[in-house]
């Protein structure tokens, strides 16, 4: 099932970007940036959080109420987000 | 403690960079991009993987052996890499 990014923004902006920033570049240093980050990978660590396989406690309360189709505009979103990485020069 | 990101650097190129990438942008779609990523963030996974906190068949092989001098310079040598993240226009 594809996600929709757009959904998943509208989303975000409201449950997730406190912590894991508005550009998924996380505001605290506890929490992973998500820019970018594969939508699989995503996707399934919020069903993982969401069933308690995975264990972070503001992680589990919030994706508690995610709905599949949630799940998935949010993988879609972080997706979206393009990132570029540069190796450090030795 | 801090990390040292040249023997993070060496470590990664070993054990990770085949499902993570050598940049940190993961070569397989179920694996984490860590490039950039926060240090405590990425320690804290390590250490929940190592001591079976944290369920991935793979990864709980891979940091059972890992001691906490190589966790804290994996951890430097992944926030070492350099990202930048750009919102996709509406």
């Amino acid at each position: 099932q594809e996600g929709d990014p757009r959904a998943g923004r509208r989303l975000a902006a409201g449950i997730c970007s406190s912590c894991h920033g508005r550009d998924g570049i996380a505001t605290l240093p506890e929490a992973p940036n998500l820019a970018g980050q594969n939508p699989a990978y995503v996707a399934a660590q919020l069903r993982a959080y969401r069933e308690n396989k995975r264990q972070n406690e503001q992680m589990n309360i919030v994706a508690r109420e995610l709905t599949e189709r949630q799940i998935t505009d949010l993988a879609a979103w972080y997706a979206a987000i393009e990132v570029t990485a540069t190796i450090p020069g030795r």
